[in-house]
């Protein structure tokens, strides 16, 4: 398994020639920064979380981003209702469980979301990936408990850090672009979850949509950190990275790798 | 009908003088972003949505701005609520319909907010006027769309786009100031709204204050996007523009003109 | 009384090594903010308001910001939660009473906050202090509505503006250092709390937590406005300060004294 700087740039040219409609109900801290990613790569964000809309605006999407932040019970109710809608609608599901394990709400909310309508992606780090799987995996390390929790619920998982796992089943992939800066930032692994949204709404596998979310990321980050003082200029500049990404910037830069690579 | 960069600027200068009070109720994506605008042109924003203080808030306020772009039950009982206060105390509303005609309950919630307390202005995109306007207008165009609206509330319509439509009644003025990448950067148009508020808060025809309040957006967008890398770049110089803006910057870039001009 | 730059230094060490987690109940404007003020100097910010988590969230915390600037009933609620259990763990309390004295609602909500569970820190602008010390006081100055505060609740009182003041019972320090231009940006005083908190979560002494945060931002403030052209600059300067600043900077630009210095 191998995927090239072209077949992720003609996802991103997709998106910036389509402008796919994707819906996030994420958290407060990085609703802002989550629609200007998503802009600056060129999809159309939409936020809504009212029980009264969310089922409405997740018809107009092509994508559904639910992120449980900061969480509580009506936008939890909300999340359940637009993860169902999407479900039935064939739309692809995003899950970001920022904060499982740190707290019994956040473990159960993520796993209800799973559990009810099975998502298209779980995008997480190393330790809400962990608190996610079986028990029997974790000791295991987290790469099998990625694996696991793909094959339980029959998606793509995403392990972000340093390198980037993208697992569906037994495929493995993994994404070696970033930079040490991108953890001084609020919120970049919600900014993730969201491209990861706006590249399923224009692929189909959401195993490459992944893997190429993933890499512009982190490339975006790479380009955003090259002579920069600190996180308030990278932030500008990471923005600015992913609108004038080239085809040429992956191609020079990408570090995708299948497991054994 | 004429504006002159004069009028405009005698505008800003109130407001830099007397820092009036601009309350919001507002939606989660642009807070911040509004509130550094508002600062940036010399207002004093300030945020309360709680139905307990939302009429004691609009009581120190010169202008009251509501946007309803990421709604919920509680939120639109407190829109409705300082509404009427503002409306018992003759401060001047501004209506942002953030995805009216997206779903009902948006396209509802304007029109109930609209309804119960007239507003000095209502500013949207086209497909937000055209969803709060009467079905038998809409197939006749967003002009004749905002002028019917504009007359039945009594209010000012504002149109925004590649160029601005300002309506009230059979007066008609276009601002033709701007720039494409403010289509990149999420909750411009939500600025351009609290912008209004600053501007009727110290100018008392609410025609005079929505346009100046969308020429200056549109040449303080001019000025940030001269030699901008990026939609990152540009947000940071939108703010220093707005900041520095002369009487002079006003003089040479503005481009307004009544409808037949 | 004095504090030194080595003091606050050695702090600044201890944030940066140790990552200490505050959890911040904060405001929709300032979150975002507030969250990359605190990586940027360090610290690990966790934002969490629901009330069926927060006695979890703080357990894991190191110091807990309760900031009152967007209220509604679920949230006091969950502040109320917050503060009793962090009081229960003696974790130490910041509270940021945003707009007391502006609304009735506030001003009781912040009174009902420091007298269920006593702070560390009280910081505000003069305004907001006035409006939490006795009635009797308030005529007498800020510096003496302060003071009695202070006694009142056995906690540091911080008055922020032009000159800070740090108050603990009898004991003053005056913190001279930052820039006109930190008052056009929004939630520049809800960062100073949060990195309150960050200070308190290493230091045992919440007089000098308070005193070497509010240098910090003061200093970090000065470094960001040289040569700024606006608040859109500012912001991105700020946070790469805040990155960056070495003991040589704090040594060379502290402007601290006590009282009757």
């Amino acid at each position: 398994m191998q995927i090239t700087a072209a077949e992720i740039y003609r996802s991103m040219e997709m998106i910036r020639q389509n402008a796919p409609v994707v819906h996030n109900i994420t958290n407060y801290v990085v609703m802002n920064n989550t629609a200007n990613a998503l802009l600056a790569l060129g999809a159309s964000p939409v936020m809504a979380h009212a029980a009264e809309e969310v089922e409405e605006m997740v018809n107009i999407a092509s994508a559904l981003v639910i992120n449980i932040g900061t969480l509580s019970k009506s936008w939890i109710a909300s999340m359940l209702k637009a993860a169902a809608q999407a479900g039935k609608k064939d739309i692809p599901i995003i899950i970001d469980p920022v904060g499982a394990g740190a707290t019994t709400y956040r473990t159960k909310t993520a796993r209800d979301l799973i559990g009810n309508n099975p998502p298209a992606v779980i995008r997480g780090n190393a330790s809400e990936i962990m608190a996610l799987s079986d028990d029997s995996t974790r000791t295991k390390g987290v790469d099998i408990a990625a694996r696991n929790l793909s094959e339980i619920y029959k998606c793509v998982v995403c392990v972000s850090g340093a390198v980037d796992y993208v697992v569906e089943g037994s495929k493995i992939i993994k994404v070696g672009n970033g930079h040490p800066l991108m953890t001084k930032v609020t919120g970049l692994g919600c900014t993730a979850s969201a491209l990861c949204g706006a590249f399923a709404a224009v692929e189909k596998s959401a195993f490459t949509a992944t893997a190429g979310a993933m890499t512009v990321m982190g490339i975006a980050g790479e380009m955003a950190a090259e002579g920069c003082p600190g996180p308030g200029s990278f932030q500008v500049r990471f923005l600015d990275a992913l609108y004038s990404l080239t085809e040429e910037d992956l191609r020079r830069r990408l570090r995708i790798a299948p497991e054994n690579g």
